[in-house]
């Protein structure tokens, strides 16, 4: 530890209570890596702020003594975002968690950045609400909004990014300030909820958040849908989504990954190319919907639906569902994920998908391919060795040809995972001239460059990871 | 003119066809003024591009003689958007006027920035498809993107931000970006969509919108609810949102807006205040929402439904609402338009319509309640004799105490005709520490100030108009 972290480390121990500032070795560990394949590499610090006056006071601190900072929520983000490439301080926000205010009449929750999407739903299940945007990952909702993320269901409630209302941020000058306010919508000055919404904490620091949220619907059927190959089922989806129905989830779930599921989550599905469907209205509504799209799917060569009614049997479903990623971890002991994440417009999606598992097979990769095919955004999810340089060469030319045929195609190379270390070097091919008013952005806003360096936009001075 | 204007103008022409630049008083007068009480001040050239290339053009010569520039769309803007109170070119649109691709089964197209919502739709139902957002006027996109607009159908649909995938800019420097793709979400940098959208001009110029559009719904049902007094209509709002019952629309119209809507649209309503509502769904559905609605509507003693069910009598109900500002104008001639437009978490809204009402019987000033109730919008609308200081002043006022009383209740200024000259005195109350980042953003990407300066964002040195 050099001088100057010493006093640092020394001046935040002032500033914090002893206890909400370490150096010990297995926590820094812990903060040196996410959920994905991106290697890990620790801080020199971990703190623990409890509210917003304490985290001015680190970022504060952090500038006086020009450290990066890196905010840290339960570190299940896929793209390298909470690793420390440029060491520095990492802020754990577990200790703000709590949900502060619930304004049931107007839909609407304020909560602290470190509150899970469990724990968020689980109180509001008590005033018939719930919150929408389910990534894999029982993630916090700093950390969410952080990389703008989405889940199942945004094909019908959007996705983070639309559940924002307000967000007290932390600045880099340590200024507090609220980029929003409670009214559904707003004209007035621009945009900064969706600016900062996506930022990877390269603008500032969330420690408040309002979100959206919706009563829950009056009836709620789930569907699996069985398909004799997943070309079939994309294009269901796309003739679901081209006749109207408005489809609350449909998620797709190749038939490797359907053995993942039954392996994992105990569970019988036929190991087919599926589609996981839910639809939310009233009962009369839902009954027309739910006939449409039978035919629509029948039409396409669906072999048999099993619908689930019941709360127990559909949470069964989407728990399945959720653990995908964690059932291919647990299937494959002392392997890394690596996730491609693209999203691309509707029409093209058949296409992408079909490409992405002709490369998967004739490569020879482990993994399979799923996503929240409403939106267009779909996952090849690979399990890699990574002491097998080969197999992690040739996954990296796999990621790199699905992002380049998103690309072509007026699509995204992220869909919902954020760009992290991982995805900064598809940025300039997919912004072009853009690129450089967002660095004008990150400059005005970060003018030290001390925000989680290096993520997201890549530093001037060729100081890249 | 000076010399300096004269090289600019004689650089103009040199730059484009002759007929596109002109001096003309008329035209320059016709570019002075938008439809509020704000006062004209024309500019000192006006020029009508027919493609980005030649805007870039433009802008680069504005920035080479320190001129301002203020796109124009049709003058529409309810706040002096468009009035060049700095002098300069007003940049028309009305030239770039094409749909340029409808992608039919992304549900997307793609337009130049001078075409109008109508034109758009009249185009789309071909496919049967349909643009959803509509404010009164029949603005151009581009303009409507300019201010974030929104209308009848944004408590389902969302607002003019939610519709923009993609937009081609022409910055400050003449370089002519993207700011999207075509995928349905995006976690890739710096979200530029949403911060371009509603910025008024002030951080570039728009010269193609990627604009997201909606299949026409199965089935479509209108309704007028007339109520004793509007406490009761307001009230019954409310209980339908928290009810959840999926309403396309819901319009409030006080009875003495339903008199001036008599007046002009050959209209018999009766003259109560009334909720114009709308439903789309399946036909099933539907039926179940509206008898839900029915019951919560008498529940707040609703006198009266009569339903619309056949398109002509629901276009000429929507028609009679989205005239009615140009109602109110023909109904009192030689008068100005003033229209307040806050928003309001939805459990304020009640108290917030009651306030205004009262204090607009309590100032005897002519005018009415109306608005897009479903997201706690409210406009209150006042006609005034811009020659009569006492009621300007008392309008003036009463617009101050809504606004007041809006912020108040962490609402917001103005819901959805922007800031404009009109509404940044509000900005430091609404935004606090927030309105320096966007400062900082302004300056970062309009280094100059030329791009519509003194709108949205007040000049640093004292310069207000």
């Amino acid at each position: 530890m050099t001088v100057k972290e010493k006093g640092l480390l020394h001046e935040l121990r002032e500033a914090l209570k002893s206890h909400q500032v370490t150096t010990n070795a297995t926590v820094l560990e812990q903060h040196g890596k996410d959920e994905s394949y991106h290697h890990p590499f620790s801080p020199d610090i971990v703190v623990f702020p409890e509210n917003a006056e304490e985290v001015s006071k680190i970022v504060k601190l952090a500038g006086a003594y020009n450290t990066p900072i890196i905010p840290f929520g339960l570190g299940t983000s896929l793209e390298g975002h909470v690793i420390p490439y440029e060491k520095g301080i990492s802020i754990d926000f577990s200790q703000m968690n709590k949900i502060l205010e619930i304004r049931e009449k107007d839909f609407l929750v304020r909560v602290q950045p470190g509150v899970t999407r469990s724990q968020l739903n689980k109180e509001l299940k008590k005033y018939g609400l719930f919150f929408s945007v389910d990534p894999g990952a029982d993630a916090t909702l700093g950390g969410m909004a952080a990389t703008n993320a989405s889940g199942t269901t945004s094909v019908k409630y959007g996705v983070m990014r639309d559940q924002v209302r307000n967000l007290e941020v932390v600045l880099a000058s340590g200024e507090i300030i609220h980029t929003g306010n409670l009214a559904q919508k707003s004209s007035s000055g621009y945009n900064l909820n969706h600016l900062f919404v996506g930022s990877e904490g390269t603008l500032g620091c969330f420690t408040e958040l309002t979100l959206r949220v919706y009563g829950i619907p009056e009836h709620i059927l789930a569907a699996r849908a069985f398909f004799p190959h997943i070309d079939d089922a994309v294009e269901a989806v796309v003739s679901i989504l081209q006749a109207g129905i408005p489809v609350a989830r449909v998620e797709l779930v190749d038939d490797a990954s359907m053995k993942q599921v039954n392996l994992f989550s105990d569970t019988d599905y036929i190991e087919k190319p599926t589609l996981f469907l839910e639809f939310h209205g009233n009962e009369a509504g839902l009954k027309q919907d739910v006939a449409f799209m039978e035919e629509i799917v029948s039409d396409h060569g669906c072999e048999a639906i099993h619908f689930e009614e019941d709360q127990a049997a559909r949470n069964k479903l989407w728990d399945a569902r959720h653990n995908l990623a964690y059932a291919y971890i647990h299937g494959n002991p002392g392997k890394k994920m690596m996730v491609t994440d693209v999203c691309v417009p509707i029409s093209e999606l058949s296409g992408a998908i079909r490409a992405a598992r002709q490369k998967l097979d004739e490569l020879k990769l482990t993994g399979g391919i799923l996503g929240h095919v409403g939106d267009g955004n779909y996952h090849a999810l690979v399990m890699l060795d990574l002491t097998d340089r080969e197999e992690v060469q040739k996954a990296e030319v796999f990621n790199e040809q699905i992002v380049e045929y998103a690309l072509e195609r007026n699509g995204t190379c992220t869909g919902e995972h954020g760009v992290g270390a991982g995805k900064m070097k598809y940025q300039e091919r997919e912004h072009g001239g853009a690129l450089q008013v967002m660095k004008n952005i990150k400059d005005a806003l970060d003018p030290s460059g001390l925000l989680n360096p290096n993520k997201l936009i890549r530093k001037a001075k060729g100081e890249e990871e």
